[in-house]
């Protein structure tokens, strides 16, 4: 089975809400990435954090198995440093190997939580 | 009228809400495909579900009759086996002849529902 | 300036409500469609709708003006026949010049409205 | 590191509520744009608002700083002219450099928000 997608996929429109309501961690407010590896080696990946005010922040390194898919909360990427909340921010996510992208945001600031999906923006380096 | 679309298409960000509120089966959380084939032929379709602790699952087969549009809730993916319910997975379509595939989430865990929908990421067969 | 887009785009997922709360028309249940046309002639477009259990339906004709977009309600498209409510459908746009198309799903069942929305994909005639 | 994504980037489905409730200007209802430069010189942006019975209106000129990300909220958007509320608009977003936009509604009409994000229509100038 061979390694299906591309090697850079670009979020622009992160933004994470501080508060949240009900149980956690499933109505936790949040970004959250899937990383799909359909490949036969590990997909070694690496994120880079672009801000409104100050330089990119990273590299933030993840590794995604063969075969498996990753569920990454956003909120969670603490090293090198934690993501600042309620900051509009830019996710660009580079892999060796093809992976697919798609990335939901979860806001339940209100009793009744409002939820979107969307692929990435996938592209290769030039 | 010729087959539009792509013959691989990927849905990265799967998750399936356990719980619901609301009339059945409008209102059952779900993630729901839709797969549309415009040709002149019915399009054989199988589909790989992947996990993040485990081997990809599989295949799926569904079948889209020529001209027609099918809906199907992942939740009543059960051949080989259901899936397993509020874990992350990702799914590749894939099919002999072009097609164009969607995908949405309905979440009525809560009393209002939220839902989004995406296009697949389309791609081709390497 | 020159028409931007493609000629061929494909919603794969339509599905309209039958119901709907709040003030009408604007929490109207409904799938509605956005065709931008940026070029320095009319568009001349034509949809045909795909079903699940029949043969597809149309040609619904619509013409989008130069260097305008248009804003058409996928519930009342009446000729060659509405559309029917609650069963899945897709469509398939064609323009003679190159367009860009949009759709959003306003769901208005419940007194909360729940509102997506995604780029139709894109595609050319073989 | 070089500039990532495309010159031309398409949103058609634009709609601005012209009501909202809680906290401003979290909730303020609205469409947002996110604007990605990662190359290392400013993107030069200018903005092109489409409209269904009126010829479009621009140009709208931002500035993205180099390696940075730029959240804007469209109903901001005043030079020439601000944009009507509650009126079908469509933006053609050019940049002398390659970007990535991503846009979101957020609807706060109701006491519960919906909100829907989605990648612009990327393209290059032909």
């Amino acid at each position: 089975m061979s390694a299906i997608g591309q090697t850079v996929w670009v979020v622009p429109g992160g933004w994470i809400p501080a508060s949240g309501t009900g149980r956690e961690p499933e109505f936790t407010s949040r970004d959250e990435l899937w990383l799909l590896n359909t490949g036969p080696q590990p997909a070694e990946i690496v994120i880079t954090v672009y801000w409104q005010d100050r330089a990119p922040v990273g590299p933030y390194e993840l590794r995604v198995e063969a075969e498996r898919v990753r569920s990454v909360r956003v909120n969670d990427l603490i090293d090198p440093e934690a993501l600042r909340l309620e900051e509009p921010y830019a996710l660009v996510v580079r892999s060796r190997t093809p992976i697919v992208v798609q990335v939901a945001r979860y806001d339940t600031r209100q009793a009744e939580q409002t939820m979107s999906w969307s692929l990435a923006h996938p592209t290769e380096e030039r």
